[in-house]
């Protein structure tokens, strides 16, 4: 049940803390690991910490970048205490197993945990569809990175219990998006809004980010992201007629 | 509201471990840690792991045996995984949270961590009122020691219904568009839609139906509405051009 969902760690520094995610995940049956550009990976401290659950350590895939290993997933969620200048919608570990397993079975999910010291950049929150905030003390608020994992894994695994009692029909509804095809919107939205003369090339980063902030709220289906790609196409065409 | 309750482990053998666990109880506001005959504390490794909850640590209380620990306690818990031949009554760690928040408010409780390898000894599982067990994987249900506080007091945390002060990205936090202002734009992308020749005038209910039924799903705030409009504006004048 929980199959289709994957754990992503950005750069983490301590191969221990990715042995102790290994464990956590493992106990709460889930077993997708996913890297990003590990400082050490792989090592003896990850696996002594993995403590049995070295099986997961040794199927985690290891990309280079966030947007590689997001790209099959339909849904991004990304977990940060850090304050943001920008709000993005956030969600507590509670409602995101709830927003996984019962609104949105089977969907190909990330959650993405940033480096130990400095959470996820912007541009990788950029990626994001939500932010997943766990309630802790206001004054003390950095959890360990295997512990953060640890409480979303549990709320995962508690949901499937739940999700069992309750049985949502989905049917007839429109894949959503992936987040690939997503990012290929973007870049399309970009450029009209360039061509458009909206935006210049060089001051374009304040204003896209907005603009994800917006789009990455709605979670398109495919059918939508025709339509609006058919828009940005249309107001293009116009400006090259010129 | 978490002030009454303490967290105990038994026969603590990673000092490691015991650092871990008292960063896991400050980042859920609780404070109370109680170490019975620990092997090794205090520890610089646990100062390590403490990682500025060393307060926590300073004031725990070690004592020699588990009567001791819940001497002054109206109700007892013991977290446990292991199978026993005598049942106890079980209660998860929601259960338990809403039982000691909810239908216990103020009493005295601890809640008993057994040792890393062997948990609880039968005699000391006498003393406890309780056995709290954390729903996990069967086939691989020994979680970390500081992992299992860790969803212990976060569920406590949760119960005490205190949402965390920190406000992410509330700064600067825009008022919602009204439903006035939602139609206007309506209005704007219809007409804009018109003018780049995306959309016949006659043909357009289909077309303003699915794209309400996309924009209506993020609540936009009156920024994001003014860069909508500001867009919309900037593909219009390219045609006016024309």
């Amino acid at each position: 049940m929980l199959s289709t969902i994957k754990i992503v760690l950005v750069g983490t520094t301590h191969p221990g803390n990715i042995g102790a995610v290994a464990r956590a995940m493992k106990n709460m049956t889930m077993t997708n690991l996913c890297l990003v550009s590990p400082k050490i990976f792989p090592s003896a401290d990850a696996t002594s910490r993995a403590s049995g659950a070295d099986d997961v350590l040794s199927r985690a895939i290891v990309c280079s970048t966030l947007e590689e290993a997001v790209d099959d997933c339909e849904l991004v969620i990304g977990a940060s205490a850090r304050c943001r200048t920008i709000s993005w919608p956030d969600i507590t570990p509670r409602d995101c197993a709830e927003k996984i397993l019962i609104h949105e079975p089977g969907r190909k999910v990330a959650i993405v945990f940033g480096r130990e010291n400095s959470g996820l950049m912007n541009n990788e929150l950029d990626l994001c569809h939500f932010l997943l905030r766990i309630p802790c003390n206001s004054e003390y608020s950095s959890l360990n990175l295997a512990a953060a994992v640890q409480i979303v894994c549990y709320e995962l695994f508690v949901a499937t219990g739940v999700k069992s009692e309750i049985q949502i029909g989905d049917k007839g509804q429109q894949p959503l998006a992936t987040a690939g095809q997503i990012e290929s919107f973007y870049a399309h939205l970009a450029e009209a809004l360039v061509d458009i003369g909206f935006m210049h090339p060089d001051k374009s980063k304040t204003i896209m980010r907005r603009l994800r902030r917006i789009y990455n709220r709605i979670q398109l289906d495919t059918k939508e992201l025709d339509i609006l790609r058919g828009i940005l196409r249309m107001s293009q065409g116009n400006k090259r007629k010129n």
